[in-house]
């Protein structure tokens, strides 16, 4: 955390001084805005958040209910979320809060009395450490709170406008293209409408999280596009007594009378069930979803069996029938007219896929559709990138909602498989193993294209595979001896990262690879140079970060190329956080498979890795990064 | 973090239901009180956070200051009091702010050329693993507010009350015995008390948490005894650039020129230089404390040569000679009436121990004062313990106030001393690493009384020496499988905690020396039993916790006994966090060299092992409660 560089801090230094829109502004509803969101759920709040950093920014979140949100049914947290949340600067806090889940449990009807249920098998979470962050379970309410503090201490001061509902919208032309109906619900002391009184207001973008019945997506003539299967689940979040002993342990439950999947909430105490309510006919019209909660809890006791579930207290409960349904695109651009005119409309989250709770995959798809979308909004509203830009957002997430939807299809059907249905006796631990990188977040893989260079010099960088997100590895800083993870200090500050890891010669050494690439980055040509505003530090759009193949106390700090000590802040100070020595315990060019002969890295803001070339290919880097940053 | 057990919590678990005096608590200063902390320091704020998590205590923290600490001058946080905020709940938010010292550097004349300075050597940070948190550097004001955000939080709903100074007190007779006389400084817009009124206030205790120039201490005629050195520093924190490679990492240097004591600041950006401005004529009056900040930036540079510090900014700067001052007793009874009355006026922080910054201990010393404390306040004021408990605070800390100055008395001398004036070469690096236990906090350990047992089994425990701090170990939940470090669930809510480490015998075992202790445990004789308030869980006073000698998966968490799994909270669920297995590669029964035969830890609320006692010595631990759980 960089602070005091513009004078004393005296208070909390994660409070950003108000700075843009923030300066006074006002809590009323404006009637133009550049971004509306529509919708405070978890793509709407994470959008949000991102946008909240860009000071130049009047982003306005809506949402119908009338506060924050109490109670939501959204738990699982995936690692790649929790590297989100320490990018948003809130992961130590929510992991101190949340249940962590370190292994899933199976159990099985016992083969010399299938009556009861045994524990078969024991599988660790994340055995080949996918991440250094754990894997999370906490309640949706929490994480949007989160986000919500982040993006009022950010220099925009973004607050959400409760009570507004979404009616319709309608795309024109002009500054303000987008006009959106929207609807009072419930008093507004602050801007005195009455209730269902509506207001029209005019946006440059808009954003749908309005979830999986989106007016937005409707309004854009996206398809939504799927079926709902005919098998039913009971889900309660409960306190119970019970002699079963795996109630704080996540577990996959396959008895004679169908199936839970077990999960142990936060706060030590509180559990959730999915439980199997098995088949539903055809003509059954709804007539399942009015199961009493009585009936669920018998239910699952039949399904424990030998042990008892004793429910003292019930948080909340539901009833449902899994549907599967991706959306065919992600913004109001149709297939049609891709390349003619640029996208102004955007949906994210549940009006984009929906599917079973039960690979925990929902809230953490939602936010990274938000960690995409929000820096290329930043970056075209900012005037730093062309509206082309913005193409890729449906181009880059519509896939991976899809194959989460091919994923979840699976995974839901096995969990309701009977046991003598499936493959053989281990197919479920076998699946949940063989695929625990999907559902922690770590398979997205985008394509080359604009934002991702071609893998021509992959394998200059084996283990930074491009278009993947950039794995955090243990290094050493060189000015304060500290032991850091390298990507740890990727905020979520809309700026691009470039890691340039050295050539073997030692930093004091006049001539090198990495002395050339960095006097290049330091001349008339650097992107450094041409790309960063007037105004804004040296290193206000890209942070260029150093890596030498030695341990930190064999790099002279003051020797290493001035590019990575950039001066900023009003009193121009050196910032000394950019200069990495290895850690000879846990050397990143052996773990990342980096070439010796160096190789240069370069990170999107959302933390996917754009690119690999090495220190020679300048050109290469130039001419990727030119038509990001034309503003033709 | 346990929560949900009364009920599902929506917002910020850490935020505590009010309750007792926290209902609708006043903001009005009351006229009577349980304990009056005089002065926001780190003692008094600390014992008053401490105060607020006991609902029945009316806590009253006054400060003449009229709003929060904006610029403290103490920086340095050593280990034992992070583990400290580990327990208040606020560990990973600071070590997230706070600078981390991994490294000291020493620089010293260059042998070849004398008028530069050269690196010497560089010492890790507790390179032995004293404690699993890290040595952090961080302004005091930030502590506070962590301190004071605790306290607002806690059932008692407690904020000081700013604008008050301490005039004086008086101890007499009563329920309030304490008569003190209080001045408003500046407006009250909550009681319209006019500037200069004074207002008299009675308390049953006192707590001078005022400063080096206590008026408290005053009042109850302690004597302040020591000296001020004649040797003045300056001291500075500052932006600035310069080409000084360790200007981000802690250094002694040493010079012909004379010394600095430098010291990185959080932010990344911010240090602190204390630097020599030399001996002082005894005739000086103070002449020095006139020296400019110029004069110190001058000497800086004459130190740094061949480096120059080019300041930019400067956020606070003194000047001051060394003084050292311990304080004889540290409550209102004079040695010659000890046992004949109760204290009721205490003091703690600089009113009791100043010294030089050098060491970075003055706050961390206070802190643990605060600790020391503030459970035994809670204790009697809630009628658990009698009031012959108070009479330890001062017993126990006084020696380890002096223990301090002496350690600062050597370590400030060396600091002042030139280079050729030390024993040898190295002795500034040697004592640095030879007494690393010190600084870090790590060598208080409180004698055999009322409230340490004595060491009669100390070898069944060898790893948890009596009267020193429980030093936290990872082990395995069974309940989750979470691996933890056992100790961090041991939060500042003021419970004690028992620790029983279990024989070979596994937990389903029908008979062990563990399941007799248990058993006993969970009998009428059972200190549980006998101390716990009515009306309070079965862990409300005592947590007890098992640790067996297998790994987690070889536990039978249902089979274990029972006093181990207490029913909880208006829903009476069983809280399953108590029961563990050991990590196989890190065994805590190897680590702390524990007897396999079975050993009992006693651990006090303020983290100091109690007592160290064989499974079936029951008797003596029931004897050893007694005293302190008697009312009489």
């Amino acid at each position: 955390m960089l602070f005091h560089h513009h004078g004393y801090v005296s208070t909390d230094p994660r409070v950003h001084p108000a700075a843009g829109v923030g300066i006074d502004r006002s809590p009323e509803l404006p009637e133009t805005m550049d971004v509306l969101v529509v919708g405070a759920g978890p793509a709407g709040m994470a959008t949000t958040a991102q946008l909240a950093m860009y000071p130049e920014i009047m982003t306005c979140l809506i949402d119908r209910r009338p506060h924050r949100l109490e109670i939501g049914q959204a738990d699982g947290i995936q690692a790649r979320s929790v590297e989100t949340f320490q990018a948003f600067g809130f992961a130590e806090e929510i992991i101190a809060e949340a249940f962590h889940l370190t292994e899933m449990n199976f159990w099985k009807p016992d083969p010399e009395n299938p009556q009861n249920i045994i524990r078969t098998a024991r599988a660790v979470d994340d055995p080949t450490g996918v991440s250094e962050f754990p894997h999370l379970i906490v309640n949706q309410a929490r994480v949007l709170d989160y986000y919500a503090r982040f993006a009022r201490n950010a220099p925009s001061r973004t607050e959400p406008y409760f009570g507004w509902e979404f009616v319709r919208l309608e795309v024109g032309e002009g500054e303000y293209p987008v006009s959106v109906t929207l609807k009072r619900v419930g008093d507004d002391p602050q801007s005195g409408t009455n209730p269902g009184e509506e207001r029209t207001v005019r946006a440059k973008y808009v954003l749908g999280g309005d979830g999986a019945h989106s007016r937005v997506r409707r309004d854009i003539g996206a398809q939504h596009v799927g079926a709902v299967s005919y098998h039913a689940w009971g889900v309660m979040d409960t306190l119970a007594e019970t002699d079963f002993p795996d109630i704080r342990t996540k577990c996959a439950i396959q008895s004679t009378h169908g199936s839970i999947l077990h999960i142990p909430r936060e706060g030590g105490f509180l559990f959730r069930m999915y439980v199997d309510l098995g088949e539903v006919d055809q003509n059954d019209a709804g007539a399942v979803r009015k199961t009493p909660l009585e009936e669920i809890v018998r239910r699952a006791n039949e399904i424990v069996t030998p042990y008892t579930v004793d429910v003292k207290d019930v948080a909340w409960w539901s009833v449902y029938e899994v549907g599967h349904r991706v959306t065919d695109r992600f913004d109001d651009v149709p297939a049609e007219e891709t390349g003619q005119r640029h996208p102004h409309v955007f949906i994210a989250g549940d009006a984009c896929h929906t599917h079973s709770a039960k690979a925990g995959q929902g809230m953490n798809v939602s936010m990274q559709d938000a960690f995409n979308l929000g820096w290329k909004l930043g970056q075209v509203l900012t005037g730093l990138s062309p509206e082309s830009l913005l193409s890729t957002y449906s181009a880059e997430r519509q896939p991976v909602a899809q194959d989460l939807i091919d994923f979840d299809l699976e995974w839901s059907a096995m969990m309701a498989a009977k046991p003598e249905e499936l493959e053989s006796e281990t197919a479920l631990e076998d699946f949940y193993q063989k695929t625990a990188e999907f559902p922690a977040g770590f398979m997205t893989q985008y394509p080359a294209g604009l934002l991702v260079g071609e893998a021509t010099h992959q394998e200059l960088a084996t283990g930074f595979p491009l278009g993947k997100r950039f794995k955090a590895h243990p290094v050493k800083r060189v000015s304060d001896t500290n032991p850091k993870y390298l990507g740890h200090q990727h905020t979520a500050d809309g700026r691009w990262r470039i890691y340039a890891f050295a050539d073997s010669a030692v930093s004091s050494a006049t001539d090198s690879a990495l002395r050339r690439w960095a006097d290049w980055m330091d001349s008339a040509e650097s992107p450094v140079r041409r790309f960063t505003p007037e105004g804004k530090d040296l290193d206000g759009l890209f942070d260029l970060n150093v890596v030498y193949q030695q341990p930190h106390e064999e790099v002279e700090l003051m020797a290493t190329p001035s590019v990575f000590r950039p001066k900023v802040g009003p009193f121009q100070v050196s910032n000394l956080h950019k200069v990495w020595g290895v850690d000879p315990e846990n050397d990143v060019f052996e773990a990342r498979g980096l070439s010796r002969d160096g190789v240069v890295v370069v990170v999107r803001p959302d933390q996917y890795v754009a690119h690999v070339l090495p220190l020679t290919a300048t050109q290469e880097l130039a001419d990727f990064l030119a038509p990001i940053f034309s503003t033709d």
